[in-house]
């Protein structure tokens, strides 16, 4: 039998015993957003720091202002860079804080009694507060670890582990934390499990995260507001000329029209685009849990592009004038829209900003100022498709599945995994186990036993991989 | 000596007269819109009335549910219609109330003690809360029949006088009230003194006031508020949506580009469209006072014109998705805007009601809905240009003043005069004596002595000119 087997094997016989480890970590009630629950976050780092100890990595808290952060290095870790068997070093990167659990009325047991449920169609569930986010999937990786260190009596790459406590309320001292130690943390590869499958059945693999340029732009012609009966007709009204450049954002096939926008942005490979295609994803099942019906972006891309891996472009907010109850005949002063864009591939955020605010300034007319302002230029986090790290871990999941992994763009983000990239220069693999039914962040709050028992089983494969 | 020289020999020997019983009225504080004041109110209607009744009016206050009416009648005008002598029964309005004073710091004497001052370029002025607005306007023609009455024993025609006392509050049961006596006040033709010279030495007839079309548009596309990272570039955006549209309203030229928006819109005849260009109306001094400096109207247009004759759309105000302070990615499922129409000549309020709605619905994508609202539909007024009743001012205010009337239409609102149209199927002539610097509605407002004594001079050619 192959190590990795044997790996495998002491999972499936001890998934009882890592049950238990992670109830007993999903019994701490680890709310990190109110300071009332202070004593039981520091708690679960202390959990965490142990459990880690006890499969030989050298753990400890280190304090912040905040909640503390959990980190573990393995004895074949101990410097940065590649260990002797040329595997990389990696960066495990979870979270031991949980949100809160109001209204608490709506769950059916005690959030931080963890349980194992039935579900109608017999899928067995854990069911706790931070069962899946990200007590739950952090543990798929621990764990993993353990029957590796149990079963050869070492790691086979070297990693280092981050727990932090302050993911559920904007890791505010984690930035600080990793730009502070960045030589530390500056490792091969960071390894990130908290993002979801494709579905039940079909892992995925995010691999891109989109980034993101916000401005707001204000409009201002009069000196005052007028009354539109006198002015109406002569004098410059802000909504129609924001209202003219917005409408002058899209063209009529649904691409962003400011010049220079899609520089960088490069098209998939013919695998990955293949890929996407053979999911078929379509507009009923994802907009039409929404209410929708038709796409309503590029009109050569597939949906499935549109929402991970092409940029965008869409107003966020705007206002103007008289909003309140029935008729007011102003002719407003000035005028305000929020206006973001979604970034991919080698976009740069300080380009499209100037550009967009040069689209603007074109379309102004006289009698009509603007100013600017800026609330978000970060730039697409993007793993080559070809990356090794990348090919390793969907043969991987694979092997464990049965099914190829999805590569997905997420449309959101983790916000650390920027900072991996900007401070550290490191990439990152994210790969997660959640459904999109777990409840996250909402009563009842759930996660899979196979998630969480096939999740440690692909962790063994991909460390399997990535150290060959 | 013909009667009018008489009569107007009396009014330049009688002004000191004149203006004691301008400041006795002046003195009473007839603040409509503060319940305070509700017995001023009545003490100056009862004054009017009085006043109505020593030149031989048969006066009488009307109650209503707020503040009395008062109604006089000439004794040479029982009977609606034409006179004897064929000359037309009139109808004078005009308000007793007036505006509070606040802040009353500002003022430099007290509001309610009226007095003549003396300006830094010599014009002298009565200076007092209502002054101009309306008290000072009313009594130029009070004044003038008074210097009639007393030169000939009789008025020159037959005249029905209307002061009201809610003007300043919405004039909301005059509206009623004339509902429910239409009979009484079906005359002629209506006189009101309620608007402003074209300058100092320039008069001007009001003739037209533009209708009105108001709308607001909803769009809802999702039935929720997405996350923009998640949906955006695949769901469809309100915002967006009603960008395009609204910003299609208008084109390039600044004309409103509903298909059948100018039905309806006759071109000026050429003699007051060169009585319009010989005012020279600049954007420098009409755009200048707002922190403008071009005109935004339709292109091939006179700026006069479009302040007062041409229809104009205009958006009111608009609002969708998040306008707080910083950033939210949220793809908005709502979007509002208000949008209104002035008219003029024929147009008809619900066909370019429809019309508009019928421009937005066809540029409607799928997944976005529309509701409307309407929150008005008034035509607009327009005595015709070769009206005797236009002419024979004119010329009266020409002997007068030297130099000829210009013909305006007014870009706000006198409400009542809408209602002498629709519900008395009656047309106004509205002169008026207030200029740009009265101060209307705020503290020291004022009068020129010039207004006052060569209004009631106007007023007297006017009914001379009317009679015969």
């Amino acid at each position: 039998m192959s190590d990795l087997n044997a790996v495998l094997d002491r999972i499936d016989k001890n998934l009882d015993e890592s049950l238990d480890r992670l109830f007993a970590l999903l019994r701490i009630q680890s709310i990190s957003t109110d300071p009332a629950y202070k004593n039981y976050c520091r708690e679960a780092a202390e959990f965490v720091a142990s459990d880690l100890k006890s499969i030989g990595f050298a753990a400890e808290l280190r304090d912040t202002e905040g909640h503390p952060i959990v980190v573990g290095k393995s004895s074949n870790g101990a410097a940065s860079g590649a260990s002797k068997s040329g595997a990389p070093h990696v960066l495990f990167y979870g979270h031991y804080d949980v949100q809160p659990v109001d209204p608490l009325e709506l769950w059916t047991s005690p959030p931080f009694e963890p349980k194992i449920d039935t579900l109608p169609d017999g899928r067995k569930i854990i069911v706790a507060r931070g069962a899946c986010d990200d007590k739950g999937q952090a543990m798929t990786f621990i764990e993993a670890c353990r029957a590796y260190k149990s079963v050869t009596g070492k790691l086979p790459l070297p990693i280092t582990v981050m727990i932090e406590g302050e993911e559920e309320c904007g890791s505010k001292h984690l930035f600080g934390f990793v730009r502070d130690n960045a030589d530390e943390f500056k490792l091969d590869l960071a390894l990130v499990c908290d993002t979801a499958m494709w579905d039940r059945n079909t892992p995925a693999i995010t691999s891109s995260l989109r980034g993101l340029v916000y401005e707001e732009v204000r409009l201002t012609c009069a000196d005052r507001d007028l009354h539109s009966g006198l002015f109406g007709g002569a004098a410059q009204n802000p909504i129609r000329v924001l209202s003219k450049i917005l409408a002058a954002l899209h063209d009529d096939n649904g691409r962003v029209a400011i010049p220079g926008f899609y520089d960088g942005v490069k098209d998939l490979p013919p695998n990955i685009k293949a890929e996407l295609a053979a999911l078929n994803l379509t507009a009923e099942q994802f907009l039409g849990q929404v209410g929708l019906k038709a796409p309503a972006g590029e009109k050569d891309r597939m949906l499935i592009e549109m929402i991970t891996t092409r940029p965008t472009a869409e107003i966020n907010g705007i206002v103007g004038g008289y909003i309140g109850e029935g008729a007011k005949t102003v002719l407003p002063a000035k005028a305000m829209a929020k206006v973001s864009f979604r970034l991919v591939g080698d976009q740069d955020p300080v380009k499209v900003r100037d550009a967009f605010r040069a689209f603007v300034k074109a379309r102004l007319p006289v009698d009509c100022a603007v100013e600017f302002s800026n609330f978000s230029d970060a730039r697409a986090l993007q793993l080559a498709f070809d990356s090794p790290a990348l090919t390793k871990t969907r043969d991987a999941l694979k092997a464990e599945w049965g099914k190829t992994a999805v590569t997905v763009g997420a449309g959101g983000s983790i916000p650390i995994v920027g900072d991996f990239k900007s401070v550290l220069g490191m990439d990152s693999v994210m790969v997660g186990f959640a459904l999109d039914d777990d409840r996250v962040h909402s009563p009842n709050e759930k996660f899979d036993l196979k998630s969480f028992h096939k999740g440690i089983r692909s962790w063994a494969r991909i460390l399997d991989a990535l150290s060959a």
